[in-house]
């Protein structure tokens, strides 16, 4: 069996089938490859595609397994990195004119450590221009798979729709106000925003040094887990629990507001049915001043990114999408006074959440607000905040967050998040797989872009 | 034994006095609010006296002493408390016009733990108006205790004034470019500025919230580590080291300069010279860029000072002192993207100076390039630049960094600057015990101001 079924198995049963010799990673990473050569045309999740460089990797797994060298779960799976991870070699272009011919000499810490895992490189994945606010013409959309006239989402949409269309089993991806979050629910794949710091981001072009994490996508957060392992070189233990007398907290205030879209609003409103059913209890719970969110973001990120940019802007303005070179001047307008009062509502905000998490396991908001639009908004813009406004609270505070798919709304996925408190990443996980367990029979997944039906079976 | 003798003994021989029965709580209290009234009208380090609750405290942990319960070192010890440390029903003004009348309902963290250790809190120590750049006339300069025609430093100028004039045994300060150092230096007592976040800031008024710290001022270092054992509620090894063998970094740079006083640099040498005769290896070490420390403490300290004032700054401007009102103003015309970049600086900074402490345990500088000047220099201005440039780098990377005696210069004291590594607390004050211990000749002190030969002996 190599066809593309197993290209939708999780990483364990792949894992589990390598180790029995009933199928070899070459094979699979051959499959892999055959995918996105049919599919990514129409996809556009990939800047550029690794094949010799993942077939020997794959033959290295291969006889390192054979040969009982086993480097743990991701040994020989086929993973991509959003390309603005340093890896040594290979072109990383940030999605940008500005990159478009980058050859980096080092690999990023995540690459190394993904490589020592014995992962398999496919390639570089789509991104919104420098993670920030456009698409650059030169790259194009990441089309989803779920309604190619539909975009992925913001700014890892690559990784998402990889990961969604079954051209990897996992990948990596940065979130600064919700970009690992925002394309894994328009997706319907499982994202996880990592506690700040845990995920080390050396090698990772930045956007804001101060809200930047990184973190894994994947199909399940059991997935996302070994990615998350691997990521930090430490043990991530997210096993499912039974749901009966777990306390959540639902946000409220992130439950409507005029942009929840009703088919949103009605698929949260059954996941949470179904969490009561399960036995879990479900609170309500309130965080004061998050309508200051925007405001506060905003006066972080900007001059942050402009910090980055500022020799570039100055050389070759030209360069840049007009959204982003409009962004990347507005930051130069932000007062040190207003950056300053913006980080410490930061820190009100970690103390409002964490008094909000304090009679609760996790909190629980829609991801967005909408399934997945036509266009990206720009992240500056009124939409731009609308659509980060349930994500960007996590980046401020630090605390971990994942989104997983909760359902559908007219055949487009819709996310859930999981909010825990710094350091439960591997709780947000096991939450995250009780929930998935949960949900299975809500989600009646449709073939996502070039699936045939009957084809999204498991091993 | 009351008599001012008794003021000028280190901690453990006065509690060791205690606890055999010889002296008592409030005898010693007494004997340090005699001296209060007897010397503050020329030092003017003390805002506010409090006598009855000192006597109170005294009379408490007399009993508490005589009936066994033991809170440790500090017990029944005179302090004081910088005037911007919250002090639940004690009127706390932070040198300014606006809190002219403030009395806190709250105690500040760190009076909560010296309360809980046993110390005695004899009053509220002078400061620069809000602990920034100027002296408000409503409160004065504090005098030096070497020559009362010389400030005391600032901006924590009465809390080491106190400490010089044996008006009390330890005093609490705060340190956001130099001003827990700079006057220790200038009044001849020990100072440590801690690790970053090692001593809690809750309840202190704030000045710049990323570069301040607080910590304690004594006689020795050997009593400043008991004061930061109470501070931090952990116990602090700071025993004095043999300096055979042990490796100093001279920070090169740090030496010389337009600046530099020839009596400052002789002191600094002689020191030098006595650790080399001592056993202990001196080596010169460099840290690159110390040229933009001033061009980075300023885009950093400036708007987070003024985004704390701005409100007063708008509806009371004549409160201020105008040197601080000036400075407050020029916090609004720094860019978020300065503020930023000066941020990231930091980050390298920190970097620079753990590269030049890898192979030495510790890093000397002086503290200051001059002994006392007549007058406070503006912080903003370039006599202040000049005057925090080899403290404020320990602000930018929180790196630890103590200043203690090492001689006189034309009968006015000098201080020396050693910096360890970030949690290397205990290691400064250890060696900075054994370079007290070793200096001791060196430094010849003449009786501060008020004292009569002969009186400042131990016990």
């Amino acid at each position: 069996m190599t066809d593309s079924n197993v290209l939708f198995a999780s990483i364990p049963q792949v894992g589990a089938r390598y180790r029995a010799g009933t199928l070899s990673p070459v094979e699979v990473t051959r499959a892999a490859l055959a995918r996105i050569q049919e599919l990514d045309p129409g996809l556009n999740a990939f800047i550029t595609v690794t094949a010799d460089l993942a077939l020997a990797q794959a033959a290295r797994a291969e006889a390192e397994l054979r040969a009982g060298t086993d480097r743990g779960p991701l040994h020989g799976i086929p993973v991509a990195l959003k390309d603005l991870v340093d890896t040594a070699g290979v072109r990383t272009t940030c999605g940008s004119r500005l990159r478009s011919g980058h050859v980096p000499d080092h690999d990023a810490a995540v690459t190394v450590r993904l490589r020592e895992a014995g992962a398999v490189l496919l390639g570089k994945t789509n991104l919104l221009e420098f993670a920030y606010g456009a698409v650059h013409p030169d790259y194009g959309q990441t089309n989803n798979p779920w309604d190619l006239s539909r975009t992925s989402g913001g700014s890892s949409g690559g990784s998402a729709a990889a990961v969604a269309a079954g051209l990897c089993f996992a990948a990596f991806g940065t979130d600064t106000g919700g970009s690992i979050r925002i394309p894994a629910a328009y997706c319907g794949v499982t994202g996880l925003k990592p506690t700040a710091g845990l995920v080390p981001l050396g090698g990772v072009f930045p956007l804001s040094w101060s809200l930047d994490h990184g973190g894994p996508l994947a199909r399940s957060s059991g997935d996302a887990a070994l990615m998350l392992a691997a990521l930090t070189g430490q043990p991530v233990n997210a096993a499912p629990r039974d749901l009966r007398g777990v306390r959540f907290g639902v946000l409220e205030e992130h439950t409507r507001g005029p942009e929840m879209q009703p088919g949103v609003a009605e698929v949260f409103g059954r996941a949470c049915d179904a969490l009561r059913g399960a036995g879990a209890v479900l609170v309500e719970v309130q965080v004061p001043d998050l309508d200051l969110v925007d405001a506060a973001l905003l006066p972080v990120l900007l001059p942050e990114a402009s910090a980055v940019h500022a020799a570039w802007l100055r050389e070759s303005p030209e360069a840049y999408a007009p959204a982003t070179r409009r962004q990347l001047e507005l930051g130069f307008t932000v007062g040190g006074v207003a950056h300053v009062r913006a980080q410490q509502f930061r820190h009100r905000l970690a103390r409002d959440f964490l008094a909000a998490l304090s009679g609760v396991e996790a909190m629980l908001t829609p991801t967005v607000p909408w399934v997945a639009p036509h266009e990206d908004p720009a992240v500056a813009g009124d939409q731009g905040s609308a659509e980060a406004r349930r994500t960007a609270p996590a980046n401020l505070t630090g605390f971990p967050a994942l989104s997983l798919n909760a359902g559908f709304s007219a055949g487009l996925p819709v996310g859930l998040q999981v909010t825990t408190r710094p350091g439960e990443d591997a709780l947000a996980l096991s939450l995250g797989a009780s929930l998935e367990a949960l949900l299975g029979e809500n989600r009646i997944p449709p073939p996502p872009a070039g699936t045939r039906p009957g084809e999204r079976t498991t091993l």
